[in-house]
């Protein structure tokens, strides 16, 4: 199925994410790195699920929750992600449709299990994820619809992407449909060990994006530079927009010589910050959709960060489109 | 397994809950009953699933609610309820032992799913329920371990087992153990439907039982009265201790011609109250195996419901414990 007109088209990792607190101390008994995403197989999957505390399911995906914080706001959205034909699959295939974005990629029906995140929260909100990709190893290039690349003004791709060998062919595939058709195409690189494991390919898909997302660790890591500031300078220029998020200190957003700083959202209580970046990316591609000038898409995209962080869960609880009222949004 | 000393034994339907935002016309449409709970069948499940909105999963079952609120309050607990050996079931089991309750029954290895309860939450925090009861129609006497059952101070039964006919043979067996062996049995009426579908057995039970725990709809539906004082008048004397919840109007316990109001703890804002009834009687049995007197056990019960009400979901998002600090708890 392709609709006619799609706003954004995302493409990512599809997700179930398991939630649960956990302290300082058990992040180090378990040897976890707070802050970043870690792939674990099966096995460590299964071990590191029993001996943490009792969770939330929700469906997640860096793609996923981008394109639920899209729709929340109005827009109209498509993704592409690859589940199992099991419980979870349903669950993620639910929380998509029922959230407003088409998904219509079939699920695999044999292999291994729908994707799931560990995610342990630490009493100061930090996130800290551990993804067994299972199904989502399964997407490739023949899940890709060329119509429905052709049909979106912006298509979204997760640097997550790079991680299962057949995605990336996938990725690849898609972002050249969408430049033939003269599309847009945006890039978020995901995770700051994400950019060390796939440094040169990222380093030439700046060069090669519209738009690009990252958080302060993970254009540092691509440039391998400790300074944000010396990072800014790196990729000025290099993607003709690029939106640089500093959590509680707002984001940069730079095109060409133009730079804009916005100011993060005032967040009432620091609950968890999983999807925060997604949503920042979501609210920030909505604007730009409906022709919005990048500092508005910066204060659209911090808003939607703002109400994830208020909550568990990645996906909105609140209706976004209520939170933007008097952008210049009509 | 059969541990030392057991404060509460929780025995009741197994249930994961999938937790959704609706608005009052989506009850209307669907023609459920606000504030209930309804039983499902498979079919009425996967429709009602298919048109409500993005959810998040939580382990659930009132009686399961209850034990993981005293798990939380630092008392020892012990749950009885059947999932499948499933994806939700094996979710169930992880939830329940993670937040330190002991839970052996063994997973039905045929048969249907783990029961799932779709819960719709208005903007005004009330949930409606219905409830797909799976593998929980499994529980039979046969799951009831007497020992278990004897090294428990109090065995709390949810009055929803009466639902699925073996259960109501489960429950009558764990009451008569336990009286046998000088225990107390609690029971919840648990929701006023459920109340007018054995309203002849909970008439009888009501006599039976040492502790009784329901709200302003259950005890009037009993009682079949729409009157909250003429139910009070005609449970007194009844049951050794009652504790009659009103929502924001707090509690009232009853214990021979003993009456104590207890204030609603304050809950600043009302986000989703499933699983309030469940906490409180929790709080208020852990405060009983305590030996504390009935006001604070009240207390106790307001505080633990009030957690709840803050958040989406039935368990309980921070160490209870805490939160009853200076209640002579030491």
């Amino acid at each position: 199925m392709t609709a006619g007109a799609i706003d954004v088209l995302g493409i990512g990792n599809a997700i179930v994410d398991v939630i649960a607190r956990a302290d300082e101390g058990f992040l180090a008994e378990q040897g976890l790195v707070k802050g970043a995403m870690a792939l674990i197989d099966s096995d460590r999957a299964d071990r590191l699920y029993r001996v943490m505390g009792p969770g939330i399911e929700s469906s997640g995906g860096s793609a996923g929750n981008t394109m639920a914080g899209i729709a929340s706001l109005g827009g109209n959205g498509a993704y592409v992600g690859k589940v199992r034909d099991d419980g979870l699959g349903e669950v993620f295939r639910h929380d998509m449709r029922a959230a407003g974005v088409q998904f219509d990629t079939p699920a695999a029906a044999q292999g291994p299990a729908t994707a799931r995140c560990l995610i342990l929260v630490t009493p100061d909100g930090q996130r800290t994820m551990n993804t067994y990709l299972g199904a989502s190893v399964e997407l490739g290039p023949e899940d890709i619809d060329d119509d429905l690349v052709r049909a979106a003004q912006i298509t979204y791709l997760e640097g997550y992407l790079f991680d299962p060998p057949r995605a990336k062919r996938a990725f690849r595939k898609a972002a050249a449909v969408a430049h033939a058709a003269g599309r847009k195409v945006a890039l978020s690189l995901s995770d700051a060990f994400c950019v060390e494991r796939h440094r040169d390919d990222f380093l030439d898909l700046v060069s090669e994006v519209d738009i690009l997302f990252a958080n302060e660790a993970e254009i540092c890591s691509l440039y391998r530079t400790g300074d944000f500031h010396a990072a800014v300078a790196a990729v000025r220029g290099k993607v003709a927009v690029a939106a640089l998020t500093r959590s509680a200190h707002g984001s940069v957003v730079l095109s060409g010589s133009e730079e804009y700083s916005v100011a993060a959202a005032p967040v009432s209580q620091v609950v968890d910050s999983t999807g925060a970046g997604d949503l920042y990316a979501g609210g920030f591609l909505f604007g730009l959709t409906r022709g919005l000038s990048l500092p508005i898409c910066g204060e659209i995209g911090s808003r939607a960060a703002a109400e994830i962080i208020g909550h568990f869960g990645a996906r909105p609880e609140v209706e976004l489109k209520a939170l933007v009222t008097g952008l210049g949004l009509g």
